[in-house]
């Protein structure tokens, strides 16, 4: 039933667009075209060196070799807004359009940052994903949205919509929705059509990327918006908020953003009165020189989590050690040391020596810490984690359910195994946490963070308890 | 298609047992009834001491309070026939039917030994299976026939069937096939009523197991055979032999059962000239003081397998090792030592050190070699595997398709993993294969039997070849 009512949404959403874009040059109904098909008048072009022209009604660009990628921006700047194009790009070249975004001689040397729409040829299918150039890495890669992934048709001419209203931003490939963002970076911006270069890839040299039918809206667009972006899954950057999806999907956040209430010392009735801070709608763990639970100590969540899908935003500093730990059992090992559990490893790989400790690699950041090594499991052909640099914030995931466990690193699956499984059991027994009992295995424990004597920051901790289903 | 046709064969089966059985007083088509009704003419008692009665036209036993289970058999044996009876079992005790069976005072002081039928009313709901009375120990589990676990009604009369024509066994539960076995074991005995003690189990006190329309038929038993019996998982234990429906599902020996044919050493370009001998259809590596690999030498397949289903049937001498690989690399280790591969241990757990080496028992028989310790998977709540003795023959089944490995011991699974899956990588990269680049994940290998200086005994070497499947 409910794969009907999307398939109907989706026919729906063509149609309305079909419709729409038949009334381009009359500019009907407040739309209005950005390309007047004949110059490239109101637009300049940003960085890189490839060349952008009007061949036949269409603004053609096409690829060279330098390895910078080149854009072509609207000189106007646009804050709340539904926009649409027409696209078609030669594979295997990558592409996107901007929105939103900026582009500031103080920082990066004016390169283009904020939102793209991707135009993402290769075969994880991500086209219509939302990338945060020049600041984090992806917002919405479509690793949250299967459905959206087949949306795109290769080398054809394809129809994308952007949704800008509030801090909500969704996307759309020919009608199907493909990202459903709430983020607050940047409220206002331009819009920008990228090319890449070839950055020495022969087999892209001459790669075009075509776009027409460029228009945009700014008024009455609530009337205008479509119905099916908001049935795709969310993915909320707001920090330490709910969205009213989330709220009515039982998201709850684990920390309210100002206070300790809801979590207390590992080994303590209390929050500890030393080594965290709460600033700004941060909570930072503070630098004691690196040593485990020796300052303020890990802290708990009061509650206790059985099955569940956790996320926590975190931004570390140069060198630093953390981690999430789930299934705790704090009363384990007593006085010092980081309480027994679980734990989603936080770790600056580059500079930390722990990251070339452990066991293959099963100590770096996103690991299942000391037992399994993070590595990419969403993106077939492509081996490396997605972290965002030093001082950018991250995403941790967890996800827990019948046994079967996730990670999950800025939208990549890195880790997954079966806490209840007996290749689970043979790995834990060759590991330092053979010797408690049943380690992973219990039926439920609090979420902790880890004092590492590091400074890292947190927000945006929340959780939505999972009903139980049978193990299989 | 295939559900209806068997639901259809289960219907027709039940309706043609319905009326045979109505027949029964009349001793028509050649059925011969084994009680009167009345009396315990022409059955003996062996063994144990509980009682056997005849009340209201069935035979009656009482569970009581020694440890040995008791037996009325009849005073005639039989060869080929079919039989039917109805039992009705007060759980939680445990009962069975034996057939084709022995006493002897010569071996284990006269007690029963053959086939059992067995009734099982436990959650594993193996009624129907058969099992080797002091022999070795489960021939046909219903671990083979999931679909014949829920044929049983607990605590109600049931119907019984057994086709015992030339070595071909089956069994049948109301209707519903429930094992296809081919022995060659004993092709004659008597029939046995069995009830266990109480074993001291304080709750099975009392419990009483009834029997009625006990009846046997010798001739014309092609005619007779149901042909559901045949639909079912098929277990063969004729030595080297395969048999019309197992060459029909496409197995192959391996070992010819008389020479060294498809086979050679592991480091040799012919089989080895010493260290492994055949004689009356057995394979064996002889003992030359426990070391590995210096006598004979490993020996392999000279064929390689991808995805496959193995049986290898051993017997140990005491405090013997050995094992099967599979996924070897002979070229890997140059000199001395075992070849590199997948391997299924064989071990005596009982005075072997290495049973208690390595992490957590993965040194033990069925294991994972140095990897995975072999457990119980497929009996919910029993921890134990089973084992034949010492001197007995025992089954290892090792099972690859698409990443996905199971060893059985026994018709029992014992260690399941995905060769491919990151935590298989994770927990090789804790052991000593870590130095080998993509252990187990090889895309092929020869079957390897291991000289490990100890004397062990091989026979019904064979393989299925499975289609690959893509993985999930």
């Amino acid at each position: 039933m409910r794969k009907l009512k999307v398939l109907l949404m989706s026919c729906l959403a063509t149609i309305l667009m079909s419709c729409s874009l038949l009334g381009n040059a009359a500019e009907s109904d407040g739309w209005q075209s950005l390309f007047d098909g004949k110059t490239l008048s109101g637009w300049k072009q940003i960085n890189g060196s490839a060349k952008f022209e009007v061949i036949d009604g269409v603004i053609v660009a096409t690829a060279d070799e330098t390895s910078k990628s080149s854009y072509l921006a609207t000189e106007l700047t646009f804050g709340d807004f539904i926009m649409e194009f027409e696209a078609k790009v030669d594979s295997p070249l990558n592409s996107g359009v901007q929105f939103r975004s900026v582009s500031k001689t103080s920082y990066k040397n004016s390169d283009v940052v904020g939102y793209q729409l991707e135009i993402d040829p290769s075969s994880r299918g991500w086209t219509g994903g939302i990338y945060d150039k020049n600041r984090g890495k992806w917002l919405y890669p479509l690793s949250y949205n299967d459905a959206g992934r087949t949306a795109y048709e290769k080398d054809e001419w394809n129809k994308f919509r952007i949704e800008a209203i509030g801090n909500v931003l969704r996307t759309y490939v020919n009608g199907t929705a493909t990202a459903n963002l709430s983020d607050n970076q940047t409220s206002e911006g331009f819009f920008a059509l990228e090319i890449e270069s070839t950055a020495g890839d022969i087999s892209k040299l001459g790669n075009q990327v075509s776009w027409r039918n460029i228009r945009v809206k700014t008024q009455d667009l609530d009337q205008e918006r479509w119905s099916n972006g908001k049935t795709i899954a969310e993915v909320n950057f707001i920090p330490n908020e709910l969205t009213e999806g989330q709220i009515a999907e039982g998201w709850e956040l684990l920390w309210d953003g100002k206070t300790t209430q809801g979590w207390k010392g590992a080994k303590l009735d209390s929050f500890p009165p030393i080594g965290w801070e709460i600033k700004d709608g941060v909570l930072s763990v503070l630098s004691s020189g690196g040593a485990e639970s020796r300052n303020g100590g890990d802290i708990t969540t009061l509650e206790e989590f059985s099955d569940f899908e956790l996320e926590v935003d975190f931004n570390i500093t140069t060198g630093a050690n953390s981690g999430i730990k789930y299934f705790v059992d704090p009363t384990l090992l007593k006085g010092e040391g980081s309480a027994i559990g679980l734990e989603f490893q936080i770790l600056d790989d580059d500079t930390h020596p722990d990251a070339k400790k452990g066991v293959a690699g099963n100590r770096t950041v996103g690991s299942l810490y000391d037992l399994i090594a993070a590595r990419n499991l969403t993106e077939l052909k492509r081996d490396n984690k997605y972290f965002n640099d030093i001082g950018y914030w991250n995403r941790a995931r967890v996800v827990v359910q019948a046994g079967d466990v996730q990670h999950w690193l800025n939208g990549i699956k890195v880790v997954e195994f079966n806490r209840h499984s007996q290749i689970f059991d043979a790995l834990v027994a060759y590991s330092k946490y053979s010797k408690w009992q049943n380690f992973g295995g219990w039926e439920k424990g609090p979420i902790l963070l880890q004092d590492h004597g590091d400074l890292v920051h947190f927000r945006s901790i929340k959780i939505k308890r999972l009903n139980r289903v049978e193990e299989k």
